[in-house]
C-alpha cells in the first residue's frame, strides 16, 4: 500500500492545499487565453509535449508578425523565396532530398505522403500501432489495408515491428504498394528501420515512416539513428513533440530517390489540400526558430541534456519499487533501440497503478506527465528541460518510491497478459472505406460477439486503436473493453461514452456479406 | 499619363530613397522570423488580412501558454470542458445551432462541410467562383461537379450568383445533393443566400455557404445579413480574414435544423481528419481573444469602424480620376449587397492599371494593399484600422489622383469584355477526380485547343479557376491566357510557371472517351 512518511505529513499536507487552491484557482477561469496565462504562472513543471517547455524564449508579440502572402514573405505553397529558403535548412539539418514544413501538424503530412504514393484500391501494409491519421488516409484513399502488429513487451508498451514478419506478409500479399510504420512509437521505441526499407523496396513497395517522436534523433548521437538515413521514402516528423516548435508544427521529408518527379507534384498536391490556404506565420516563425536555435546551439544544447539524462537515469537506479526503464530493458525484450527521451516509469512491483501514480505527481510535486497507461507513467523530456526539473522528478520518485511497500508482484503478469489481449489481432471482415455502404446500428456490449465494428475504439492517449471498423467483435474483446473501464483507462472513439453500446453493421446489412 | 508635380518631386524623392533603403533592409533577412520582426518596425501600414492589423493588442510570451492536451485544458476533437465553453460562445455570437473552432483554416471547414454531406459520386453545385479547397473536395470525395456561373460586373469584377439560374439549374439536373456558394466574394459582393437557400431546400439539397469574408457580417448593421440567419445549412468563417483573429483559424457554424444526428458525427469525424490531432492551443487563444474583444468592445469597435468607413467613402468622392466603389456602383449592376469593408479602387478611366496602382501606394507610400487585379486594386478593412489608416490611404489616393490625366477611357470597356473571357463558361469533358485515371501529358501552348486540360488555371489572389482539370481548351482560351501573361497578371496552378505549356490529357488516352 502507498502511504506518507509519518514525519513528512505536515509538510505534505500544506503543499497539497496551496496546490490545491492554485488547481481550484485555474478553474475559475472560463476563458480559454486566460486559464493558459493563469497556468504559466503555476510551478506545475511539463513532462509533456510541447518540445519548448514553455522556456522563456525570446519572441515578439505575435499580433505584430502574424502576416499574409504579401510582397516579401512569399506562399508556403509555392514558395521561392524566404519560405524555400526555410525549408532549405530543414534539408541541411536532416539531409533530406527535400523538406516541406507542415503548419497542420504530422496528420497533414502523413495524409499527404500516404494520398502522394497511392491510388484508390491500392494494398498497403500499415503497423498496427500507427496513429488514427494512417487509419483516415486509408479511408479517404479508398485503400486496403493489412496490418503488421507490433510485439507487446512488459507493462503492455508496444513493441518493434519485427522485419521478418513484415516479410512474411510481403511475400503472402505481393500487391502491397506501401508500408507505414511507426517509429518510434509514443513510448519511444525503435524498429529497424534499414532493414524494414530494404524488405519493403524488395517487394516493389514505398515505406513511410512516421517519425513524428523522432525529430530530434539525426541532431545527437545519443539517440537512435533516424529514419532519414535509413533509406525510408518518405518521413514525417513533429516539431513540437520532442522539439521546441509550436504544437502544430511538422515536416516531411522526401528522403529518398525512388520519389520520381510525378510523386513529388503528387504530394505538393496533397499538402496543399491539407494545409489551410492562409497559413500561419506565426507557425512557420516558430519553426524557423526551432531550426536556429538547432543550426547556432543544437550541439550544446544537445550535450546537456545527455547529461541531464545519464544523471537522471543513474540517480533512478536508487529506486526500489519504481522502475525507471533503461537499456538494459529494451535488451532484454529485443528492442532494437528505444529514445532515451523518453522516460518510462513502470509500477508493476508496487500497488499504484500508472493512473495512481500519475496523479500523485500532479497533485503532490506538480509535474504533469504525458499519460498514463495501466502499469506506467510516460515523462516526456527535450533539450529544453533544465536539470532542475530532472532533479524535482527525481526527488519526487525517490520519495515516493521510498513510501511504498514491495507487494502485489503477481499483478504485473496479469497486466503484460492483458494488454497483450487489448492490441491482440482482429479479424477484418470489410475494408475501412466499405463501412460508408452499410447500414450502421447501435448494439449492446453484451449481444456484440460476432457481429462487425463499425468505430473505432482506443485508449487515449496515444490513440492506437484497438479495433478499427470492419473489423470483427468477439466475446473476449468485449470482456477486455470492461476491464479497460475497470481499471479507468481512458477509452475514446466509441459514440457512446458510457460504453454500453458499440456501433456495429446492422443485421440486415450483414447478410449481404 | 502619370507624373510627379514638380513641387512634390523633391520630398518624394527623398521620401523613396528612405523607403528603397528599409525595404532592401528587409531582403538582407534570410531568416523568416527576423525578416518578420523588421517587417513589424517599419511603418508600412496593412490594408490586408489579418484582421488584427498587426494591433499591439496585449497578448503573453507565445511559448508560455503553448500547450497540450494536458488535464483542464480538454482537447478540441473532444471537447466537454473550457474548449466546448469556448465554442459555446461562438454559438451566442453568431446564434448558431453548433459551432466549431477550425485552426486549419476555412480550408479544412470546406473540406468537412462538403465530405459531411456527400458519398462518393454524388452530385453538387457549385459556384464557379468558389475557392480552391472546394474543388479539392470535389476531387477528394469523387463528387460530380456541375457550375453555376457568377455575372461579371465592372472592372472584371465577379458579381453575385443569381437565384434564378441556380433555379434552373436544379430544375434540370434533379439529381443535385448540394450547392455551394462563395457570399461574400474576395470582393465583398453578396449574394442572395436566404432565395438562394429556399430554391435549394425545395431542390432537397443542401446549401453550404463560404462566408470566410464574412465574418463580421452577424456583428453590425451596417454590413450585408451574414448566411447564418439566412437559413443556409452549414456557413464557414475565416477569423483571420475580417476579424482579429491569428491567420489560419476559423469557424464552422451549423445554422439550420436540416442537419441531423449521423450528419453531426460525419461532420465531427472529418473536422478530426482535416485538422492535426495536436490543435494549437496558440491559435485557439487567438480565436478566443478575438471572440472576447467582440463580446466585451465590439459594438464601440465597431461603431468606430463604420464612422471611418463613412469618413472615407465621403472623402473619395473627391476623386476625379481614381473611382471607389460605392452603393450606387452595385446597385447599377444590381449586386444584392455589398461588404463596405472592402474597398475597391477602379483605375479604368486612368492611365495606371491596377498593378501599377497597388506599387505605387506601396511604393510611395507605404500603405500595402491586398491585391491587385487587371483593373482595379483591393484594400482589406477591419475594426482594428485607425483613423490614421485610412486618412493616409485617402490623401495618397488623392494625391495621386490629382497627378493623373484622364485618359484611356476605352480601355475599360476593354478590360471588362477581356475579363468576362477570363472567367468564361468552359465545357466539362471529364470530372476532376477522374483525371487520375488518364495519361496526361504537356502540351504546346500553341496545340492545346481542343484538348483537354489537366490542370488548374488561376489568377492569384485570390485563386479562382479560369479552368478546371476535365475542361476542353479553346482557341480563345489560350488567347486570354496569352493576354494575361503580357498584363502581368499573376497567374498560377500550371506546372509549367512560364505559361508555355498546359498539363493536358494524352492523345492515346482521349481515344478511350
Amino acid at each position: 500500500m502507498y502511504r506518507f512518511l509519518d514525519s513528512d505529513m505536515e509538510g505534505k499536507q500544506e503543499n497539497k492545499v496551496k496546490m490545491k487552491k492554485q488547481m481550484n484557482q485555474l478553474d475559475e477561469y472560463d476563458n480559454l487565453y486566460e486559464r493558459l496565462s493563469a497556468y504559466a504562472r503555476t510551478d506545475v513543471y511539463p513532462f509533456h509535449m510541447p518540445g519548448h517547455k514553455r522556456a522563456d524564449l525570446n519572441f515578439t508579440n505575435p499580433y505584430k508578425i502574424d502576416l499574409t502572402e504579401i510582397d516579401g514573405f512569399d506562399n508556403l505553397h509555392f514558395a521561392e523565396d524566404i519560405l524555400l529558403k526555410a525549408q532549405k535548412k530543414l534539408e541541411k539539418i536532416y539531409h533530406s532530398r527535400k523538406s516541406y514544413y507542415l503548419i497542420n501538424g504530422s496528420t497533414c503530412g502523413i495524409l499527404s505522403a500516404i494520398g502522394a504514393l497511392t491510388k484508390p484500391e491500392d494494398h498497403v501494409l500499415i503497423a498496427r500501432n500507427c496513429h488514427k491519421s494512417v487509419y483516415n488516409a486509408v479511408k479517404l484513399f479508398h485503400l486496403k489495408a493489412d496490418y503488421v502488429y507490433p510485439k507487446i513487451m512488459n507493462c503492455g508498451i508496444q513493441g518493434n515491428i519485427e522485419p521478418e514478419q513484415l516479410e512474411q506478409i510481403l511475400e503472402k500479399q505481393k500487391n502491397i504498394r506501401l508500408v507505414v510504420i511507426t517509429s518510434p512509437t509514443y513510448d519511444g521505441i525503435v524498429s529497424d528501420i534499414r532493414k524494414i526499407a530494404d524488405i519493403t523496396h524488395k517487394y516493389h513497395a514505398y515505406l513511410i515512416v512516421d517519425e513524428a517522436h523522432g525529430a530530434h534523433f539525426s541532431l545527437s548521437e545519443y539517440f537512435p539513428e533516424s529514419a532519414v538515413s535509413q533509406n525510408a521514402d518518405l518521413v514525417i516528423h513533429s516539431l513540437h513533440k520532442t522539439l521546441p516548435g509550436f504544437t502544430q508544427t511538422a515536416a516531411l521529408h522526401v528522403t529518398s530517390n525512388r520519389i520520381d518527379e510525378k510523386q513529388y507534384e503528387q504530394l505538393e498536391e496533397m499538402l496543399r489540400i491539407f494545409q489551410s490556404s492562409s497559413p500561419s506565420y506565426l507557425l512557420m516563425a516558430g519553426i524557423d526558430r526551432c531550426v536556429d536555435m538547432i543550426e547556432r546551439s543544437g550541439s550544446q544544447l544537445f550535450e546537456k541534456y545527455q547529461k541531464n539524462l545519464i544523471r537522471f537515469y543513474k540517480a533512478c537506479e536508487k529506486l526500489i519499487h519504481l522502475h525507471v526503464l533503461t537499456e538494459k530493458d529494451y535488451e532484454e525484450y529485443q528492442i532494437p533501440a528505444a529514445d532515451h527521451g523518453k522516460i518510462l516509469i513502470r509500477t508493476d512491483s508496487t500497488s499504484l497503478d500508472g493512473r495512481q501514480l500519475y496523479h500523485l505527481l500532479a497533485d503532490s510535486y506538480h509535474l504533469q506527465m504525458e499519460m498514463y497507461s495501466a502499469r506506467y507513467v510516460l515523462a516526456m523530456t527535450s533539450i529544453m528541460d533544465t536539470q532542475e526539473g530532472f532533479d524535482r522528478l527525481f526527488w519526487a520518485l525517490l520519495e515516493i518510491d521510498r513510501q511504498l511497500d514491495e507487494d502485489d508482484q503477481e499483478q504485473t503478469a496479469q497486466t503484460e497478459h492483458f494488454l497483450e489481449k487489448v492490441y491482440g489481432v482482429r479479424e477484418k471482415v470489410l475494408e475501412i472505406s466499405d463501412i460508408v455502404h452499410y447500414n450502421i446500428e447501435e448494439t449492446d456490449l453484451h449481444c456484440c460477439a460476432g457481429k462487425i465494428c463499425a468505430e473505432y475504439i482506443y485508449l487515449y492517449p496515444p490513440g492506437i486503436p484497438m479495433i478499427v471498423p470492419g473489423e470483427k467483435l468477439t466475446d473476449e474483446f468485449v470482456k477486455t473493453l470492461e476491464k479497460c473501464c475497470q481499471m479507468r483507462l481512458q477509452l475514446a472513439g466509441m459514440k457512446d461514452r458510457t460504453c454500453r453500446k458499440i456501433l456495429t453493421v446492422a443485421c440486415e446489412s450483414m447478410d449481404r456479406l
